[in-house]
């Protein structure tokens, strides 16, 4: 019977370190998930990804169930067969897509009607169906519970609401579930802004009992300081014993502060996003490749880090295919931007290890400053 | 003193095969170099081109001296660093696109002056420029001479004129390039569908002496009936000690009953381009992965050929990236089809060397006849 055993290696501080084992192998935390939203990782093969040292990747349900349908991946084998994963795979439930692309058509207590953004067909995505299609159809590793999302700005009254059909949803999802011998199935806490109403999502998704806790309803333009605010008491409500997952985070600051406040998963297209745009990420934060002062830059972006697109390729060459607007431009920067969140987790992981994960927080936070001074 | 060292290891009625020894490697012939216009191999690193078996690319003297400007590529160290690509490179002269993507000006016995179609700024290509940048600026291994163009319709006097002009340009080229110990420069044959031209032009190419010899001024709309007519004659004009290089073809069917004729290499962005427009190159001609009859087919494109483009994925998950318009559906789609153009090239070497190219002929024949019966 799954869940998946989580074994805290080490701490620093609020900070934790540890090994998530699924049957299709490790997971190292904190970890970052690349997104593979449509079945890819956006402009690079699995290989690619493999290299950047990904241990899972992040599946969208919305994306999948409606092309190329969940019907037909599983008909294809699955998920990970379909699009050559065999590492684990985690998938969202589709709410969050649902509500940012889909134009919806109802939200009710049963389910959300919502009309494709491809084709305008209409669909429906119920607690059972999102099971359905994750853990059935897809199969993914880690399932997420389906959940109501309010956007920014809200109230507490509309946060409260949609917290309670969310934890009523979340049982709904443990029911249809059921007892599953390799995939997990994790609950996300809602609430907003609020320490009494994450309390009370916490302490009812405790009651139905989930195999890891995400922090759900963050990264949704309530900014930094707004979401370190509500990361200095929400994990602490998620058990210790089980994975916590901080959904669709983010840059390396918000990444390295939400780890010290205890959190070991994250996921984000910005890495990959940004690299279809001409920008890499780095030590000392985001830079530009279209800047002219790359034009002549011998240096790679990371010697570092042993992937070609950031120890191999030159500034000035990636500065040339970014001008030039060539599809390897776009193929390199995403794969270095990869490389590079994996290379951040990997310090966080050996920093907290070796209790200097302060001293790295101090180095995160001075690269996003140079980089907001050099974009300024 | 190059020229470099060509051995014809085996021949098949005019066909021949074998190897032209360069200092940066073995190119073996005949052979396909996939195209690099802007310094890369469209949506392509330049691991995977390596794996797809090519011993030579070539690059386009028009597009690097625009941008990033053969100036700044010589600062960077030359092409084969800017790009990192360390085996052959054969350059083109800047003539044909000068023509076809430019906005002429003037052209004059001395130069062509032309605009940029990047930015309108004014440039001129003169032979004597067009060596310092092939060979001086980009460091090709294997340099062409600029010769002039003309398109079709055409006629006879035309024809001789450009033809005429090309083989005095020829003469400033070889003057400009001088003796270099490593790098070739090859000449242009011209002279459109005129057999009397094709022989006027190959004299005076041969009186000044070249390291290899190009057939130029094919396809340009001539069709595949026409461009053979031609090869029925015109290889057999150029040296049999020099490598014969068919400029811009083409599909396997022109390329097999060029090399049945004696060309020796071959370039086109073909492979690529069709890559990136969802079509993929086999044995039984080029298919549409759009097409839905390949929606839930599991078969890999060819599964004899090593490259995950080629052998690993499935036909389904390529549909499914090209109906979603996926970066990775250009890669994979490109990366198949050059790693298929290379099987054919060697299926072509092993042919001549065992003396069956007549059965090669026809299975490529059936396969052009297969597509187009299912395009109709």
């Amino acid at each position: 019977m799954a869940a998946f055993p989580f074994q805290v290696t080490a701490t620093d501080g609020a900070a934790r370190t540890g090994l998530l084992s699924t049957p299709r192998g490790e997971i190292r935390t904190p970890a970052f998930m690349p997104v593979g939203t449509a079945g890819t990782v956006k402009a690079l093969t699995v290989d690619q990804v493999a290299e950047t040292g990904a241990d899972i990747i992040l599946g969208n349900t919305y994306h999948l169930m409606l092309r190329p349908t969940a019907e037909r991946v599983a008909r294809l084998g699955g998920l990970h067969k379909f699009m050559r994963w065999e590492k684990p795979i985690l998938t969202d439930s589709g709410g969050f897509q649902v509500m940012s692309l889909g134009k919806i058509s109802k939200v009710s207590e049963e389910a959300v009607t919502f009309q494709s953004h491809i084709d305008g067909s209409r669909h429906a995505l119920s607690p059972e169906r999102s099971m359905q299609i994750q853990a059935d159809l897809l199969g993914a590793d880690i399932v997420m519970q389906l959940d109501e999302l309010v956007g920014l700005p809200t109230t507490e009254a509309r946060a409260a609401e949609a917290m309670r059909r969310s934890a009523r949803w979340a049982e709904r999802c443990k029911a249809a579930f059921g007892q599953r011998d390799t995939q997990d199935l994790f609950g996300i806490q809602q609430g907003g802004q609020s320490e009494a109403l994450r309390r009370e999502s916490a302490e009812r998704l405790i009651e139905i009992g989930f195999d890891g806790y995400a922090v759900g309803g963050l990264a949704v333009g309530e900014g930094h300081a707004g979401m370190v605010e509500v990361l200095d008491y929400a994990p602490a409500m998620l058990p210790a014993d089980r994975p916590r997952y901080l959904m669709g985070v983010g840059k390396p600051l918000d990444i390295v502060e939400a780890a010290a406040r205890g959190i070991d998963m994250f996921d984000c297209v910005l890495p990959t996003r940004s690299g279809r745009h001409g920008q890499a990420w780095t030590w000392e934060g985001a830079i530009n490749l279209k800047n002219a002062r790359f034009a002549e830059d011998e240096s790679p972006l990371d010697a570092s880090i042993p992937v070609a697109a950031s120890s191999a390729y030159s500034k000035a060459y990636l500065h040339h295919l970014v001008k030039a607007d060539e599809i390897l431009g776009q193929v390199l920067l995403s794969w270095h931007n990869l490389a590079f969140f994996q290379a951040l987790m990997a310090e966080i992981r050996a920093a907290i290890a070796e209790g200097r994960l302060a001293a790295l927080r101090r180095r995160v936070a001075a690269g996003a400053a140079a980089a907001s001074d050099s974009a300024a």
